[in-house]
This record gives structure tokens, C-alpha cells and sequence, in this order.
């Protein structure tokens, strides 16, 4: 039978097209289980939804989409994530369970108007990064087939890049978000530690797992983490994280990269090259490469296998590992009963370590943006893992590792590619808090990468045009008056680190008056709808910190609140107060301050 | 030989004005030897500082005071504090070393003009509440010579109560800091974790211990604190809290204490009595009396000593325990070696099972300004704690061992005096960073509870005319509805650093309004001038840079901008658009929104 949606990208802006074409939820389930059989890589789930009851949900979403942001967005999950009724195996057979509860993330996806489609392959309970360490089928690299499909989260990687979901959750302690992206030329975003609620998710190290997506874009990665971020009281390691919009890639930023004594390819000089050509695409968009000693990050990576942190691996699997070890990976168990040889003092001791080499590392991560490394120093074969499981496995940490032990958050892009065609992927890493801003840079070098996506030969997506928005550290500021740029008081809001955002209209809500007195002042003040007009103002960027020192120095009658905007938005900006305007001109009608003025100084 | 600075007071006032009137520092260390030669105790000092070389440095300080906050002013340190060419104990002899280096608090409080007169006893490691744990003369309770003194800072807070010194250094980990200071009718401030490094610190739980300061009254204690702290790169576990200035305590504050059911003074009627008397104290003072469950911070306390954070004791001398395991006191080895039943993976559950409990208790404690308890449940006899070592020693740290894991700060003041005249004290327990609020609510309190002080015989000090100004980086804000302290919405301020100023009116121009919607706000109007009214307000210091933070908040239609208060004086704060008040009703006449609130509460 002909498949109509057979050509069908799952990306969010192809889907929302088909969407308002006609097709239906149903109608992308049908053939979401039409291309997992036709792909015929039984590694990549560990188990599917149920197909009946999937389309019954895809039919309760209605036919036509209802603004949810992941309304009828087919999405797999790493299979160490609940999902109510499915069981959860973290790829060890002995130790499933039916889930009665959906992981937070999860729900958070469903109340999106996402829908399920089956629980993915992984390596064993989240440890690895290579894919091999399954007692289930391995999942083929999407690239080459030759090569592992990384891991932890190999089958979420490679549905992802197959084309057989729109995106998919994984999970990321030492790197299992960013290594099976990298290895499969798609975007893998590892988000703010806590960014995104692990309740509901079987722990590897509880203190530091995050949930991450794989998506074709970094536009529907953030997507998706926006629609999963968010605190949650009633998990302890939740946090309150912005999610900022993605915003425009600043014109100049720095970025942090290894020094060439360390760097490391593995011997591979087609990976470097690649890396080279991804650093000056980074020095095209603004990017100031500024080279780091990368020493210290390794050595903070040393204490997460070699330390330990390894004893949180041992704890979430404690009473299994006792009653079951033999029916444990034998890698897996080998790395886990390497915790046996460390005491609760060690433990303490590590984390005495852990806390100096982050203080240590805070001046060489403050002096840059973000930092912007290889995903992994090269891709290994499936035979060369097998003959190397723990060796190899630890090479592809080598950038990954350090992460979230330094609560940073990370972005994996297709970088340039390789003249060989194998997967060559670079990651971008930030302060907790900078997901926006890694994006917005991140979609950028995605773009300029041309890399095909996944194993689909389509090409990168473009970066979206953006808004341009305030920072997470910003405050948006609507100006009427003297604050206008060229005008005599702008220097207030340069002075300050203002930087210049969009010029609109406010809401035609509100009257301006030029105020009596010695310094020519205009009044904002609300009156009536339909009372007012259109009156031009701009909007500033001013650094959070700095809106209590800029607000203190402007006096009476003039005053802060919220403003509403031509395009229905609010921001905070200046008003007036009401008697002020008792005997003050009315000058609503030369549609703001700029003109008004341009007209007297004509006069 | 006649003794002239014999009956001169140490605390700092005292001694600035014996300054002023000419004595010389060397005059004061010589006093200060006679003193502690005089006083006939050997177990307060385990060292003292070479006499001529203290006299020297005296000398250098010059003859007259030059601005330093401590010039010339005598402190004891506690002996698991290095001091320069002293040895540190740590109450172990074995395990003795002398210092290079001062520790960081050391040399900054030399660095502020202080003299290091000697270090004192201890519980050996500091693992004790009692005093008793140490192989040196066990110091004499100040107020009562058969009490135990209390621990671990023993020698510190007899030295303080006794006025040999005018301040001592203390650690805090699991109320070493607090305890000793009840035992011995002194002040004992506890600041924040983090916010004295305790870089130069023999550890007892790494990342728990706080340096902590014995005074006789809140100001000199705060005196201290302020001279310690602030960020130290090279310490992993300083933290950039601020020393805001003590301001005024407000005038409504909401105090949360222990249910009756939850409340423990060991069978013992006086401690009750004075626990009592002293809520009644708050109840003067505007505080609201909560009522919380302390069931669930008693079994944060478990964690310490019962669970795997012993182990961080056993980290900071497992070299020591090695070798040297003879050497330790036979109370402390017994509770230190309860370590080894713990493994890695237990460390970590620890920190879960913590992390877990300080999300559940952020609800209770963030409905209140601070905790209220007894410092300790009752005294207790050298006699009856040697008999039973372990058992009264946790009696001791009820009300402080959940201190230092939630993430809180204290200041344990004398209380309402007891019928049969053994010492009663109270803590106050805050967030992070809140020192500043527990000083201006403890040196109220401290005053009122007519305790005298230490062994001296002296009232306790009159609490300190406070200007209500802004320090320089605040900004006044002026709050004239929920923001109103003990108001719904207080906490939004509280929670960015606020601090009250002072209540007043606003000048008579302005009109009130309670705005119309779901949830009930007042809303001020400037008029002209003679047709509104007196409105009551509050003036609040905020920092600076996070009044963006706290306006970016406020919805339409309220705003802020410069109002004019009654005495003249003008200050940002809350007024709304003129065009909200259409259909709102004027009640100005109830002169302010808590007036209001209170009749439509009535009513």
C-alpha cells in the first residue's frame, strides 16, 4: 500500500505544514509504525506503544492542531524514562517494571499534545556512551552502520536520525545526550542540570543526570526542553532554570577551546580537520577563539568513573545489584562494582575535590561565553569498541565527561563535516542557565555546517529568524522620551550595558504630554481604550542588576510600570503620573517624542 | 600591684572609649594577661600568644585608635584555627602542628587591627557539644561551675563570658558555635555556611563547618563577622554572602517555633518557663508566633552524627585515625570509627535523602522570617553528661544539628532568665544570608531578656539606636500594600535581601485605592496637594541590584515611582496609573492598606 506520508520530515515546521494540510495525528502514527517496521533495526526500541491506543490518543487531539506547542508530535523515549503502562528496563531485563506514573518530562510531554511511541534502546542502566552494552540488539549507527551508535541513549539517537520520530528524550551523565547525536549528525541538547525534572527517571547518578533531547534542529530541541523545563517541587534536584527565548547570536562573543597540546583526535587528522573548519565558522559568526588548558577538565572528569561518583551508579541499583548482579551487562557490572573500593569518607573526599576544581575552573570559564569543543575525539567501529569496551568507551568522554560534574549545560551540532563522510560533531558548553544562549549559536554553526541530517541527506536547517529578545540576565525597557537612541539621555542606558532590542509602538492606550519645566520631559499615561494613540517607543536591554541604580535616578513625576505594545506584548517602561499632566501639552498627536521634538527645533 | 583597666569592660564600646581616653593597646594586653592569670582557670586556653611579642604588636597599632574596626581589641581563637607561629591542637596532642599561615578569618581579623591573644580548648575535633571531650583541664562553666560548659567551643565562650577577651572565634558545625554560647549567657553567632571562609580550619565536616564568633552582645558579634567575611577564591567553600548593615528590626515579622508536641526541654519546667517568657518577648517585639512540626528538621539532624555525613569526620583525619587511632579521645574515636559502616553509595544516598528533606521543609520555612528555638533543651551537670557522654551530648544539639545541612544561619542570644538563674538562651535560625535580619531581631530580644551578662554580672547591652538609611549599594523602596511587613507578599522582598527601614506616612497628596480583580491591591494616586491624606507606609532597603529583579514583577496597573513622604524626604516606590482607580474604591480613608485590610477582615 502507497504511503502518503511517506516523504514526510518529522521536524516540527514540515509536521505543522502536513498538520495544515489535512493530515491528521492518526494519519503520522500510521506511518510512524510504517517506517519503524520498513527500517528493519529491531535495536533501536526496546518496546512500542501500543499502536490501537496510540491512534486512539492521536484521534483525541482532535483534527486540527490547538496552538499546544508538540500537538501530535511523534516522540520516542530512552527506556530508562517511565511512561505510565509501559515497562521500564534501563536495558536490564531482570530489573523491569511497568511504570504506573509518567516520569515528569514525560507528562510535561503529553499535557504538550506529544504522543509516545515506544521506550528505546540504551546501554545498561545508562552506562556507557558506546551503545554495545545491551543484552538487546544494538542499534545501527544511522550514519554507518560500521560504527557504534553511541550511547547511553543509542536508540533515541537513532530513531531521531532515521527519521522515525520527530524527537526523542535521552538521558546525560557523562555524555549519553551529545555522544549518540554526535555519532548520528543530528542535534543532541543536554540541558541545565535540573533544568528539567528527573523524577521518574532510573538514576545513574542521581546528583547529576539530566533528561536531553535529540532532535534534527536545535530550534525543535529547544522546543522541546521548553516544554519539559520547569521546576518541580516535589523533586529535590529541580531547579528553577530560565528558559529564555532563543534570541540572536550576539555580534562578538568568546569562545573557549582546547589548546593544541589538548586537544585530542585519537590519532584521526580527518576529525581535526573537521574541528578546524567548525572553528572558523565560529570566527565568521563573531566567535573570538580564545585557547584554554584543558588539563583541569579532564582531571574533574577523572572523578566520575575512576572517583567516587561512580558509588551513585552503585547506589541507584543497590538492593538489585545485590540479589541480581549476574543478571547485569558484564562491562556494566565490572564499572559498577568499581565502587566497592570507596568508603563514605572517599566519597566526601571527592566532592572536597570536586568543589576546588570548580572554583579553580571558575576564572578560565569566566573569561569566556561558552566553550566550544569536538563531541568526541573520533568515531570507532563496532569492532573496535568490542575488542576495546571500556578503553574506547572512555576516549569518547574525553569531552563530555567534565560537564555536568561543573553544572554546565551543553548543545551538540553537526559540525563541518568530514571529507569521509563519517559523523563529525562539535558541542557547545555554557554556564547552568545559558541553554538559550548556546542555541543561538548553535543553530547558527548548524547552519553553516551543511552537514546532511541524520541519515536522511537532507540538508541543515537554517537558523530561524529571532526576535530579538532580552538575555536571561536582562530587563526589558520601553523608552518614550530623552532614553531614545541619539537622543540626550541614551548615554543613561548605554552607560549602564543597555543595548538597543526593536523600536514599536506602544498599545494606542495611553496620551504623552511634554511636562512643564525647565528639562523638556515627556508623560506617558494610560487613559481609556481607544483613548489614546500610537505613540513610538524603543525597547532596551538593560542588565537585570543594573534596573535599580538606571529607575532610582529619574524623578517624579516620572515613574516605572508595565507598558502595553502595538504587538500586544508588555514590558516594563516609563509612565507618567496622571496629575502631572494637569496644565502639560498634549503632543499624542505628533505620535512621539522624537517627532515632537524634530517639530519644535523646525519651529 | 593595682590593676587601673581591672573593671574595664571588653566589649567594644568599652574599650573605644577607654581609647579614647588614652589607655594603649599594650595597656589592654597587659590587662588581659592578669585577667587570664587571675581568673585561675587552666582549661580555657590550650595556648597563649608569647606575651612580649602580643605586646609588640600592640605597640605597633600606635597610641591612638586609626579607624580600624578592631584596632587593639583582644580575641581568643579556638584551637582548630591556625594562627601564625601557634600550634594547632584541635584538642589532640598527638596530632599537633604549628601554624605558617594564619587561617583566612584570622588575618583578616588582624588585617581589621585585633590582637590574637591564644587558642583555646575544645571537644577534640570539635566533635562534641559539651566541653568534656578533651585531654586538657575541662573549662569551668562562667555562669555555674557544675554545668558543663558546653562544646565544642569550650574555651572560647568561657573566655568571652568570664571577660578575658572581647571576642572569640568559634567553629559551627553542628552547634558548637550556639551551644556554648546558651551554656554561658553570651552571644554566638552562627553566619551563614560559607560566608567566613574556613580556609586554615582543622575540618570536621568539610562542608558544614562555619567559622563562628562568642561576644557579648549582637553588635560586637556582628563587629566580628563583618570583619571575616566575604568571598576567598582560594577556598572551594566561600561563598560572596553579604554583610548588609544591621538595620532595624521590622515592625511585623512572623517567627516560626516548634508545636508544643515537637518542643523538648528534657522534663525540665524553668527551661520552659524562660523559653516561654521569651516568646512573649517576640510577641512585643511584632513578632507573629507560627507553630511549625519539628519532626521533620530533627530527622535532618539524624543525617550528622546517626547517618553518612560522620563520615566527613572521618575523611578530615583518616591519615591520622591510621596511625594515631590511640590518640583520640575515647568518645570521639567511638563516634568518629561509626563512619566505617558506611560505604560511597551511602554517602550519596545521604545527600538525596538531604536533598529530599530540604525541599520538603523550604515550605514551612519559607512562611516565616526566621525560626525561634531554645539553644538547647536544658542545661545539664558535668556529672550527669559523664555519665551518659553520647546520650546528653545529642540532648544538647536538638535544636541545632539540622542548622549547617539546611543551608541556615543562626544567632543564639541569651533569653528570659531562668527562676534558679542557669543560663536559658534562645537562637534565632534564618536563610542564607539572612545574618543580618537574625541581628536586628536578636539584639531586640537580647535586650529585653535582662539576662546578665556572661559570668560578669552585667545587663545585657541596650540594643543600638539604628539610623534607618540604605547602606550604599541599596536602593529605599517605599511599600504601601501586601509588601507591608508580616503581609502576603513580604516575602518577595525578604527573599531578595530586603531589609525594613522605618515606617512612615506618606506626604498628604496622594489618594488610596483597593483596586479592582481577583486579588485584593491597593492602588496610590498622586493628587493635588491638600486633597489627599496621610497614608501609612513602609521604606524598605533593597539591594540594589535586585530592585530589577523586584519590579520587573509588579503587573499593571501598578508602577513605581518617586514618592514624597511626610517628613519631607522622597524615595521610589509603589504608586498605580491613575486611569485603574476608575471604579475602584477610595479608601483612603482608612489611612493605609493594613487598617483596611484589618476592618474588611472584621468586617
Amino acid at each position: 500500500m502507497a504511503r502518503p506520508l511517506e516523504g514526510l520530515g518529522l521536524d516540527l515546521a514540515s509536521l505543522a505544514a502536513a498538520y495544515a494540510g489535512g493530515t491528521t495525528p492518526a494519519d503520522v502514527v500510521d506511518e510512524v509504525f510504517a517506517r519503524i517496521e520498513a527500517c528493519g533495526d529491531p535495536g533501536i526500541f526496546i518496546s512500542l506503544a501500543d499502536r490501537a491506543a496510540l491512534r486512539a490518543a492521536a484521534e483525541a487531539l482532535g483534527a486540527t492542531p490547538d496552538g499546544r506547542a508538540l500537538w501530535g508530535v511523534p516522540v520516542a523515549v530512552k527506556d530508562n524514562i517511565d511512561v505510565a503502562g509501559l515497562e521500564t528496563t534501563a536495558a536490564c531485563p531482570a530489573f523491569a517494571y511497568r511504570a504506573a506514573e509518567d516520569a515528569v518530562a514525560v507528562s510535561r510531554l503529553k499535557a504538550a499534545g506529544a504522543l509516545i511511541v515506544g521506550k528505546t534502546n540504551l546501554d545498561q542502566f545508562a552506562t556507557g556512551l558506546v551503545g554495545l552494552r545491551t543484552p538487546y540488539p544494538v542499534p545501527l549507527n544511522a550514519v554507518d552502520p560500521s560504527l557504534v551508535p553511541g550511547g547511553s541513549s543509542s536508540g533515541s539517537a537513532v530513531a531521531v536520525a532515521k527519521g522515525l520520530v520527530a524527537f526523542a528524550l535521552g538521558t546525560d551523565t557523562a555524555g549519553s545526550g551529545r555522544v549518540p547525536a554526535g555519532l548520528n549528525n543530528i542535534v543532541g541538547l543536554k540541558p541545565t542540570v535540573g533544568a528539567i525534572p528527573t523524577k521518574g527517571v532510573v538514576p545513574a547518578c542521581k546528583s547529576l543526570d539530566c533528561v536531553s533531547v535529540f532532535a534534527l534542529s536545535v530550534d525543535d530541541a529547544y522546543a522541546a526542553f521548553s516544554a519539559m523545563a520547569g521546576f518541580e517541587p516535589s523533586d529535590p534536584f529541580s531547579r528553577d532554570v530560565r528558559t529564555a527565548p532563543v534570541g540572536l547570536a550576539p555580534p562578538k562573543f568568546r569562545v573557549g577551546v582546547p589548546t593544541p597540546q589538548t586537544r585530542s583526535f585519537g590519532g584521526d587528522p580527518a576529525a581535526e580537520a573537521a574541528y578546524e573548519a567548525t572553528l572558523a565558522d565560529v570566527a565568521a559568526l563573531g566567535g573570538e577563539i580564545v585557547e584554554l588548558d584543558f588539563e583541569p577538565f579532564f582531571a574533574v572528569a577523572g572523578l566520575l568513573y575512576s572517583g567516587p561518583f561512580v558509588a551513585e551508579r552503585q547506589e541507584a541499583i543497590r538492593g538489585f545489584i545485590e540479589t541480581n548482579a549476574d543478571d547485569i551487562h558484564p562491562v556494566t557490572r565490572q564499572i559498577i562494582e568499581g565502587a566497592r573500593r570507596f568508603d563514605a569518607g572517599h566519597a566526601f573526599g571527592g566532592m572536597y575535590e570536586l568543589a576546588a576544581m570548580r572554583r579553580a575552573l571558575s576564572g578560565p570559564l569566566g573569561s569566556v561565553d561558552c566553550l566550544l569543543v569536538p563531541t568526541y575525539p573520533r568515531p570507532r567501529t563496532v569492532a573496535e569498541v568490542s575488542a576495546h569496551p571500556v578503553g574506547l568507551n572512555s576516549e569518547f568522554g574525553a569531552y563530555t565527561n567534565f560537564v555536568n560534574l561543573m553544572d554546565l549545560c551543553a548543545l551538540a551540532v553537526p559540525g563541518r563535516p568530514r571529507p569521509d563522510g563519517l559523523p563529525a560533531g562539535v558541542t557547545l558548553i555554557g554556564a547552568a542557565g545559558a541553554d538559550a544562549r548556546l542555541a543561538a549559536i548553535g543553530e547558527r554553526l548548524h547552519a553553516m555546517g551543511e552537514t546532511p541530517l541524520g541519515a536522511l541527506g537532507l540538508p541543515a536547517p537554517a537558523a530561524p529568524d529571532r526576535a530579538p529578545a532580552p538575555a536571561p540576565d536582562e530587563t526589558a525597557i520601553v523608552v518614550v522620551g530623552a532614553h531614545l537612541s541619539g537622543m540626550a539621555l541614551n548615554g543613561e542606558l548605554t552607560r549602564l550595558g543597555g543595548r538597543f532590542l526593536r523600536a514599536i509602538d506602544a498599545a494606542p492606550c495611553y496620551r504623552l504630554y511634554a511636562l512643564p519645566g525647565k528639562v523638556a520631559r515627556p508623560g506617558l499615561v494610560r487613559v481609556a481604550e481607544g483613548a489614546g494613540a500610537a505613540i513610538a517607543t524603543e525597547i532596551w536591554a538593560l542588565p537585570s542588576a543594573n534596573v535599580g541604580p538606571f529607575i532610582a535616578g529619574v524623578p517624579a513625576p516620572l515613574g516605572f510600570g508595565t507598558l502595553r505594545l502595538a504587538d500586544g506584548s508588555t514590558a516594563l517602561g516609563f509612565l507618567a503620573e496622571a496629575i502631572a499632566t494637569d496644565g502639560a501639552e498634549d503632543i499624542t498627536s505628533f505620535g512621539g517624542w522624537r517627532a515632537y521634538q524634530r517639530k519644535r527645533a523646525a519651529a
